[in-house]
């Protein structure tokens, strides 16, 4: 037979789904799982989306082009220029989900062999498109101690060789749900310009920003104009992660020239999705006001509920719906497995992201997950609940 | 500024898709153009799966899993093995269009430098995903003079290297319209068993295929199991391209637990899409027997009206909707755009692909183009006068 490609073979398998088999094993045993492991919100989909989806009046699902719909395009521009970011219709490329705006970024900007640079803990699916791309890793490590902050500019500095092509940074933050300050990206720009760096910023958390910190973009920073490549979705904002739709906004126009030949080369981003994102644009402040008020409740609720739980740490996030938890066990791979193979409490358990997927340095994060709130309050609660009980049963617990 | 990729400098564009500015521009112009150069048929997707859509519960439009639904898995395995072919649900993932399928297989099955070899002319977008994972693709010629058969398998034997890894063959064919025989692909299976290589088989139009023949599946061939994968798609047999729903189907597990990774990477295929692929696969067959008695009849009319036309060679295709047709002009590629920037006859004109995005082969293919039959006879009737008119006008036309 012949055999799977090498990078078939390091592809790593998502952190987040891979046990996704063993959830479904304990569901069959009639456990009730709570997904504390996936950036899924529970949040309803803004129901101007839904009745937009549900009021299509297509008779052929017809291809769209390949850069996406003329009009959403129109209106994400709108969109940005309402949030004070100068994007036009011609800056911006549909895609299948941010996750094809990386890879299409990474392929229309970088070679076999080159470097990128992350700061880690980072959101894991990157490494996957690095593999893609041929691309080596290279990170800072962030640290609970410090609230995940990014390292000092001097530390990413040191890693920059000729092969260095860009840096990849993710604000706010998944997994940690740090937000970068204007400060810190006014530090970073410095060294794109510097080097001639690609700044690639995901930015899809851009609307959940908390305790009255704003959210500052790159594309604001003067002088790196055309090295910056933001990769957006509507996944998060809109609580609709299943209708596949994100964006590469460049003003670097050969960027995107290139990726859309990526983009013809599968035809289309999906064309019903491209309403529900449509319509979404229209989502009114209410909506958020309501979706915003509800992660600072969950946020704060699971911060204090987690910090009582003996030798538990868990900085407070100022964005995004995430954590990066540290718990007293000996191994978080074995405890998450565990939690759904071994485990219940009252015929519950949790499912966690465990945190060493989300690092790129072996070895780290090897007692720490990653939460996301994204349940209600009540079944915040109970998860909370089942987490300590379990953490009391757990044989591979360590003392604090 | 740092350099767009060498990925990025070789991917061709879209030979489909490249001339919409053009396109645009004339209409722009007011001028109607008929669009015989895409793939998007004007027939009505299954009122079942637009219904589908209209009726959606979701109040959260979540991801789904990342190799698709359950609930269509299942479902599309039922149609496989309604069709005579043998396949569970374990032995299908889901994926964002045909065009992720190739991707996907082709980014699990083979390493750069690898070779895979194509009858040409074949769909321009494999190009794109062998750039896109770094393989060289070899061809064999199959010829309009021999209506486009797959040429002797002792050709193809030739071009088998130790690099060779596996043969792609579309049935029926895009761009030539061509229906694989039973021994045709029983004397392909023979070298696929001797060399040990993959066997990719799009099989996207299968439900296509006309004049009394019916299509045989490469899944059916003995022997060659683990070696077959094969891409589906729901776009061409629903005219739902928009929806971007596909599949790998193969009875290799490794191949498909590989694959995968790769899914776990971009999160999930389209939900929505998913919803309309799902009914979709309870179509009638009454609503098949219109569409394939439209096809026939525009086909019947199309093939007629173009061999009518001085120097104009079309072989009648047996299965798809496209043929590749043989033009008394210069350069096909020339005539294309001539047709969109310079020329109209009662405010009209049309759109074709030229065929030399279609051939490997530089120089093959020059005086040749891609015509879908998409319209409505009424359409195509308007379209075949302003061809011919074209034809007569055309500064580069040559005596045949």
């Amino acid at each position: 037979m012949p055999q799977i490609s090498e990078m078939g073979k390091i592809i790593p398998a998502s952190p987040i789904r891979k046990l996704v088999p063993y959830a479904d094993q304990a569901k069959e045993k009639g456990i009730k799982v709570y997904h504390l492991n996936i950036g899924q919100p529970d949040i309803e989909t803004p129901p101007i989306a839904l009745e937009a989806v549900r009021n299509m009046k297509l008779s052929v699902i017809e291809y769209t082009p390949s850069g996406g719909n003329h009009t959403l395009k129109v209106k994400l521009a709108g969109y940005y220029q309402h949030l004070g970011i100068n994007i036009h219709e011609e800056d911006i490329l549909i895609t299948t989900g941010g996750s094809e705006a990386i890879l299409f970024a990474f392929m229309s900007t970088l070679n076999p062999g080159d470097e990128i640079i992350i700061p880690e803990p980072f959101y894991a699916n990157y490494t996957a498109f690095a593999v893609m791309t041929g691309v080596k890793v290279k990170t800072v490590t962030s640290t609970i101690e410090n609230n995940f902050a990014l390292p000092p500019i001097s530390e990413i500095e040191k890693l920059i060789t000729p092969a260095t092509k860009g840096i990849v940074i993710i604000n706010p933050n998944n997994p940690t749900g740090y937000l970068y300050s204007k400060e810190e990206l006014e530090e970073l720009a410095k060294i794109i310009k510097k080097y001639d760096l690609y700044l690639y910023s995901d930015e899809v958390y851009r609307r959940y920003c908390y305790d009255g910190l704003k959210h500052f973009s790159v594309m604001n920073l003067p002088g790196i104009e055309q090295n910056v490549v933001l990769f957006d979705s509507m996944s998060k904002r809109y609580s609709e992660c299943g209708i596949r739709v994100g964006a590469i906004i460049t003003r670097n126009r050969e960027i995107l020239a290139t990726a859309l030949k990526f983009g013809m080369a599968r035809l289309c981003p999906p064309a019903l999705g491209q309403i529900a994102a449509e319509a979404s644009l229209d989502t009114t402040d209410e909506y958020f006001e309501n979706v915003y008020n509800e992660y600072i409740e969950r946020r704060d609720f699971m911060v204090e509920a987690l910090n009582k739980m003996p030798g538990v740490i868990c900085p407070k996030p100022k964005g995004a719906f995430y954590s990066i938890v540290k718990l007293p066990v000996d191994d978080a791979d074995r405890f998450a497995k565990w939690l759904l193979e071994d485990f219940s409490y009252n015929g519950q358990t949790v499912m966690v992201a465990p945190a060493s997927g989300f690092y790129h340095t072996s070895g780290l994060g090897k007692n720490e997950v990653r939460i996301a709130y994204v349940l209600k309050i009540s079944e915040l609660k109970k998860a909370m609940e089942t987490l300590a009980q379990a953490l009391k049963e757990y044989p591979g617990a360590q003392q604090a």
